[in-house]
């Protein structure tokens, strides 16, 4: 790869040949990619990028690290819509603000990003098995963007794993293997039978390249924008491999000089496992704490990639912001209402967190905001009938309907 | 709107000038909106085409019933991917076959596009609420369009609607009427509400701009195809709404000079609910049926546009398919495995069919065909876990894998 220079330990600074099967240094530590921006500004101009057709995360490619020859993977991954929303921004006494539907990715999820890029990777590594233990988006995405690709998928969940997310896992052709234990130990088994069998890997903590994918959301969303970095992108955090690729991709723009100044983050956490923004609030690094969220995927209380995910907080001189499980709701349905959006619970933390930061007064009328979405409400329709109430329930009679009406005090246009 | 002649009744030739609240000719029968080919062929060419960057169902503006100041619904509707797929292709024995994966719009479904047409033209005529009877995708896709443009909705649901999606369809906002009683009930009502308080009526059967919308489908699939018509189109049909957009989408292009010859339709239904097949097979008209099949979105017995389906259909030599429940099932499992794309028991019954179509030797070598995808799976969860078994459950130890590996007779790679 012409444009990458090796991985480098966050840790301890050593560094690594950019191997397809890269894990983490002999330290512990996490790796990052480092690129060669002088090279890539050659090639990769705001003209260049207005001509390319390619309307998915590999329109980046200059950027990203894999092999000239490697083809972009099968499914249709990123280019999410970027809404502009002046509506929602005038009542929630804003600027500007745009909403990024990521939750419009092929499994609904953001974290299609990473594991288009795991195949990818896997690709270029030779390997015709993925493997990993989630029962989240991590899983399903990763079992339909490698279906699409040919290549077999294991994955490994905690027999607590709700039905319908393992229902998609196994449509998708994955062997799933259901752990009757803790997370933990289905994490060790699936550790276990990666190093036996050489599976590829994807897994945030362990891979390098997976935030490397993730990173794309932050090209898509200052090329909608023309260039024009917004004041702050909003984005919610569990295991913090996810802001730490936005970040990562916003400093890329600045490096090579497609954009002249930096977004400020904006992290958004649950009330109740929020051990990064704690850290943020507090100095020093982050402490494990208890997973007490209904938002299922940002409920990380031991993130894997917390240290990225401080830096890029720091480093950005972003905003911390907790949110109640009831205030999450009541953005799920601010951004259907008002967007035409449907979020699942942790897709909708970071529009919890603006609309907080607005009613505090330390976002107001000076300031442009993007938020992103990163996970689709169908995933999750069991919560959202909890947040949503009834509806008016009548025999099929006009009188009926009228009566009904005036109760709810509707009145019609 | 200059490329619009008028709205035609397909049953009695009548016309009236199309005003943005047509409904339905004064002999019952359903209009259809005829074009100034020769005008729009004059300024909408395959280069004209190429330039623009506008990637969503308006991107046709010149063969849509809109006025040429009339915005963009603000949701991305449309320009979903059409994937390649040869290993299916191989698999089923085909020449070469395509996936549209349309359950990748905003809603999760192809009703997106007549939901975002009913929401242009509600626009156009001054109307500030929209109101449907509907349990299914047709209802939260318009709740989602209209919320996103700033309209207000009225959706009637029968009282057996399932919980899920009356959340949705609150979550965007819309005012749920649930009725106590039949579905022909809660329609009556529904009529009675839009005609009292003047609501603009999304309806597939009486509104004849929703099938305008569909037809964005066609033109997608052709250009992405490069212009070159495949030798078949194959797609499920419920109320023959979409079948009819379609072919009317196929034959505006073969109108304008876009393409030079037209596909073949495969309408593919239920086995347990297909009056508009099972009239193709038998010649003459449609006669109601029973609704026995568990694709909830194409159990239609009394299909509204079931003549300008039938007329499609037999217009364009089409060909009539009939699938189980389990054939669907299996289709959807096929489409995942082979495709890493997830569809609604309805979205996945055009795939399911032509499988069997290449099954009994009636499409083969010879034959390029594109299966529509049209409903997103994450909308019926409950389905795909019936459909998928149950997956491989042990305690957290690498004996009882290997256990497990060889009691289901799976040879780790």
């Amino acid at each position: 790869m012409k444009n990458v220079k090796y991985g480098q330990c966050i840790k301890c600074g050593k560094t690594y040949p950019a191997t397809p099967d890269l894990t983490t240094c002999t330290c512990g530590g996490v790796l990052e990619i480092v690129y060669d921006y002088d090279e890539i500004k050659k090639r990769l101009t705001k003209a260049v990028l207005a001509e390319r057709t390619e309307r998915t995360m590999w329109r980046y490619r200059e950027l990203l690290p894999i092999e000239e020859t490697t083809e972009p993977t099968p499914l249709r991954v990123g280019w999410s819509p970027l809404y502009d929303e002046p509506r929602l921004a005038a009542q929630l006494g804003l600027k500007q603000l745009w909403v990024k539907d990521d939750g419009l990715n092929p499994t609904g999820a953001l974290k299609d990003r990473a594991s288009a890029m795991a195949v990818a990777k896997a690709r270029e590594a030779g390997a015709g098995v993925i493997a990993c233990s989630s029962t989240g988006n991590a899983a399903s995405s990763l079992a339909g963007n490698a279906a699409a690709a040919g290549l077999a998928t294991y994955i490994f969940v905690p027999s607590r794993a709700p039905k319908g997310k393992v229902a998609q896992l196994m449509t998708f052709g994955a062997t799933v293997i259901s752990v009757q234990g803790s997370y933990e130990e289905t994490f060790e088994l699936s550790r276990q039978a990666i190093n036996r069998w050489g599976w590829y890997n994807r897994n945030a903590a362990i891979n390098p390249y997976l935030s490397e994918g993730k990173k794309t959301v932050a090209y898509e969303i200052l090329e909608q924008l023309g260039w024009q970095a917004p004041d702050y992108i909003a984005i919610s955090v569990g295991d913090g491999c996810t802001i730490a690729g936005l970040w990562k991709g916003l400093k890329d723009l600045h490096a090579v000089g497609l954009i002249d100044r930096l977004p400020r983050l904006i992290s958004a956490q649950a009330e109740g496992c929020c051990p990064i923004n704690r850290a943020v609030v507090r100095g020093g690094s982050w402490e494990p704490m208890e997973e007490n969220t209904f938002a299922d995927s940002i409920a990380v209380g031991v993130p894997r990639n917390g240290d990225k995910a401080l830096m890029a907080i720091r480093e950005s001189q972003g905003l911390a912001v907790n949110v109640s499980d009831r205030e999450i709701m009541e953005a799920q349905q601010l951004l259907g209402r008002s967007c035409g959006v449907f979020g699942e619970p942790a897709g909708v933390t970071a529009a919890a967190g603006v609309k907080k930061l607005c009613e505090q007064g330390i976002l107001g009328r000076e300031e442009t905001v993007v938020s992103v979405v990163t996970g689709n409400g169908l995933k999750d329709v069991a919560n959202a009938i909890k947040a949503c109430g009834e509806p008016i329930s009548i025999p099929g009679d006009m009188n009926a309907l009228l009566r009904a009406f005036s109760d709810s005090g509707i009145v019609v246009e």
